[in-house]
């Protein structure tokens, strides 16, 4: 069993850690939180050691009930590697930390490439990570741009790619953070950082990335346009998507031509936490101009879709499965995760 | 085994379904739906039969690759009693199609209360549902407010209530209701019907609600104040809400202050559909003013508060248990209801 | 002195009054609403004749406080031109009466383009309405493409555009419409009727648009990227921005990045109901690859980017003002249009 | 000519200052500004000498073409009484500033009674301001609530007051803050500070307030509950609503249920930046229950109540006019204040 720490117990932390728990090779040595709150007492009932970054808070922690295993170096000694899944910007200062305590880790999007010298997506680059200390996870918008990409690449040649990515405000939980009634281009240059970090993955794609952000709380709506270096048919591009393991698509038939609604079933379908680990491609909207240029809407649940991801990260650090789409297979059947 | 019946397997209906199929003493013989869309999707991969409205459209079910199991009146003809889910207004059509079948059946609180001629709620009125051959489940709102109201009566006394209830103006999975960025009273004027409509469950209660609707999704935020008969301390009431099995305490060490912030805790608790079938109050607000005047703030989850309530109802109606606390205990436990 | 009258005094028929009002060649000898209303009252406090389109519910008025002055066909046989300002799939209807009356006629764009056979733009195609009978005025979104398209075009070719407009879900003053919390694809298929519809300004164009809505109420935002015949330099795409009559620059200075905070300029600049006549491009998103590749943000006020149209188009269809830029020039002036 | 300085030329600040400048009896001296920005520009367009908080950054002004006329010091020499319209917390930190220059101030509600030790509304305590060094006008919910309850206490006399205040998440310019999709308490403990501030004006009042927060950007719902200590009705509440020359009647007739449709009334009506100066209590809602309880609700535009409080708190700390209604009624005209 591989022994995981979740170093940052929150949106992202919390979802690695249950899909970890449920992996059969791998085990929860424990999670952290700063302060009390409603994700400690859910750590305490989900029987996940719960580690505090302050000790001298415990007190805090005492008297709302919530019982604490530690310390964080004291978590450290435990795992055989730590997700590190603190706010951005916050992860790149633990590196010594982990150095110190010899634990091989992982850090989100949020950091630089720099933070670990490589940049992860499973369908990508998976072997290349075999047996590293340091990996980092491309973000959420990252992630989907990458599967997609990366696939249509593959069976057709990319020979451009020009993509809008129409950003949620919040994160659902989230109760400060607005827009409330304005779209924020973000950033108002134009190319974004999102072609860049595709670059991380991918490198030499032509990519050129515009982003804004909206006043919505689910999934990031990619609008993707490629050219291709020979020729495809829509057909031949459902079918592609069909057999991509970690790209979904929105059945025509359902009637689903929004986030809320797809939400909405992810939730039927009984989704913990609705969580859409796939990208998920709308099919009404695949369509190909003269057999060259691709058009699709895709949207990113920014929550979910780095998590299998995060998984299958640690697979190929430590060494254990050695082919990206094995591990995958694992991840995704550990999860229950049906076709949506 | 109940046998049961879901007309109209929507935002309520399918919970409902849902409910029922975990219950011990029910199961469902059918739900129904009007066209393909991702619920009929979801409908047959829970296996429920599926009949629908209108034979002629079955075509398109075929065609979108949906089973179909007949229509509505073959559904009543399986079924001991029926829950009518169809949106408000057109439940009242159904009734004489269900005294045909001469089946037992259960409306919402979108119906007027003369649909059934009684209007119920678990916590106030079981026992005279008895036997009933038809029931009108009161609305999410009125729920919210009879089982508090219902509960501080029993043992301070009530002399009066002024309520005000801040309406989400969409369910998160609809798309085209707003508001986008306005506050609506609804109704203008004042009061609301909301109190006259939980005289149907509590008459001569001296009861005024003011109502409006602002651009949220999850959750009725409820300001209630009351006058109390005799003494009550913070503590009594704060003890009366713990023990009761349909409220819920919001704790004030979980730092929750908002909806957004309590959707998360239902949905990192694993509740399905990250539902909430409990009035929600927040330990923060209770306040109680010279020992006889209490304030609180509520949250009513406007999907799941009134899917227990229909569950009880059925029993109730059926005649299998006698006492309203045995159904609420089977219902809740079957639902792995824990508390928030 | 132009005799207009207005038929459908809302949004943009209030607007188009207003503006046509500060004409010195125009007047506005009356405008027209269906039931007592906000509008109602400032059409009387606007000393504007108010006709109603049902002269039985002149009580109504009547009871309101509101002045009548008759019905619509009083109205237009007091005037040379009538702008048709109903509601979308309304005003083709109304093209009998037109004819009955012998008035010339302005459509929006709500009506498709046969309802009038012309499709109007001032600074596309202002010569081709001189004389006009019936024209109608593209839509707000076809406007703010039109224009920016036609100039670049203009200077150094256009070998093709691709656009995604991401649009607002109401107009500020709408309580009913959505969504509250997602992003509609609208329409879910790609592409949208946006391209088609700048062909009946511009035909022959390579252009392919996608559409979307979100929850803002102020503005539709663009994102353009278009492909140049001949080499361009950002600072010579600012230059022709500049020198557009009704194309606006947001300067980078004023640190706006936003619809909101656009809005708040004009408000702040005195705009009468904040409104911005001009397409708004974003000067710190204007952005050249290769010197032959576009890439810019613009917004589109969707209330009032037409208003200034409608003006002209009024003065070509009389064949007062032959030449389009002198008409551009009398209507901003006029409106005291400063830059923003 | 009353010379007045505007520290802090933001949301409140900037509408101050085009108040003062519209009144016969006062001009602006000059306004502040920290660093370059949209009302920068706006501030050199109206020709307000703009000054700013560190000389150090006139170089950015001046890259971006915006006019500096001096630092805050230079500023406080040239006018008889500043307004301090500072972000809240900030302007208490002023006070030394504004001793040493011997300057008259008056601050905002968002920093607290003791910053100047009076509390002031127009229609409350005019004449207690007379002559006074120190003022501050309490904030819109405050001044909101101190109108109606004082005009109602006056004429019926108010036994005490349950208020619920439904606030807007951000300013219509703000980009930043939200919530996007929730309802959050604020404070989620009851009472909330509302009530005790109204009590800086009105002191002895019994009054209970409680608070949320909902993502709007326009005007504040109020919920108003009062009990009267000699009989009313409606029509009485109702003729003496409209005799206050600040409290506006939102007529029935116009069909307004909402802060979205009042802001287009206000837009429509050519008040500038849409400013409701004047609480705004919806007919429809006014209700007198058996004679002795008062229902209504009342929206705040909390972007605009308290500029013309300013306005007349100048007057009195002046002592230039002595009575009350006087000052609002040069305050109103000057500003062609017509009623809703």
């Amino acid at each position: 069993m591989i022994r995981v720490a979740i170093n940052g117990f929150g949106t992202i932390g919390k979802r690695v850690a249950d899909a970890v728990a449920a992996q059969p090779d791998m085990e929860i040595v424990g999670v952290s939180k700063t302060r009390p709150s409603g994700e400690a007492f859910i750590a305490n009932q989900r029987k996940y050691p719960l580690f505090i970054a302050d000790i001298d808070k415990k007190q805090a922690f005492d008297a709302a009930g919530i019982e604490v295993a530690g310390d964080i170096p004291q978590m450290l000694q435990l795992c055989d590697i730590v997700v590190d899944a603190t706010p951005g910007g916050i992860g790149a200062e633990n590196r010594a930390l982990y150095e110190l305590y010899k634990v091989k880790a992982i850090w989100q999007g949020g950091e630089g490439h720099d933070v670990a010298g490589f940049s992860f997506n499973s369908s990508c680059n998976y072997e290349d990570a075999i047996g590293r200390d340091f990996v980092r996870v491309v973000s959420c918008n990252t992630t989907g741009l990458c599967r997609i990409i990366h696939a249509v690449d593959k069976v057709f040649g990319v020979e451009k790619v020009r993509a809008t990515m129409v950003r949620r405000g919040s994160d659902p939980g989230g109760i400060k953070n607005g827009p409330i009634d304005a779209v924020v281009l973000n950033p108002v240059t134009i190319p974004s950082h999102h072609g860049p970090d595709v670059n991380t993955v991918l490198p030499g794609l032509d990519i050129v990335t515009m982003a804004m952000i909206v006043p919505t709380t689910f999934m990031h709506m990619h609008v993707l346009q490629m050219e291709l270096k020979s020729d495809a048919t829509r057909e031949e591009i459902l079918d592609m998507i069909k057999k991509h393991s970690r790209i979904g698509l929105v059945k025509k038939a359902t009637g689903i031509t929004s986030t809320a609604e797809l939400k909405e079933l992810a939730s039927d379908m009984g989704r913990p936490r609705c969580d859409l680990w796939e990208s998920c491609v709308y099919e009404g909207s695949v369509s190909v101009l003269n057999n060259r240029e691709l058009f699709l809407f895709q949207a990113i649940h920014q929550e979910a879709d780095v998590v299998v991801e995060n998984v299958d990260a640690i697979r190929a650090m430590m060494g254990t499965v050695r082919n990206g789409e094995d591990s995958v297979q694992i991840t995704n059947e550990a999860l229950g995760f049906e076709p949506i």
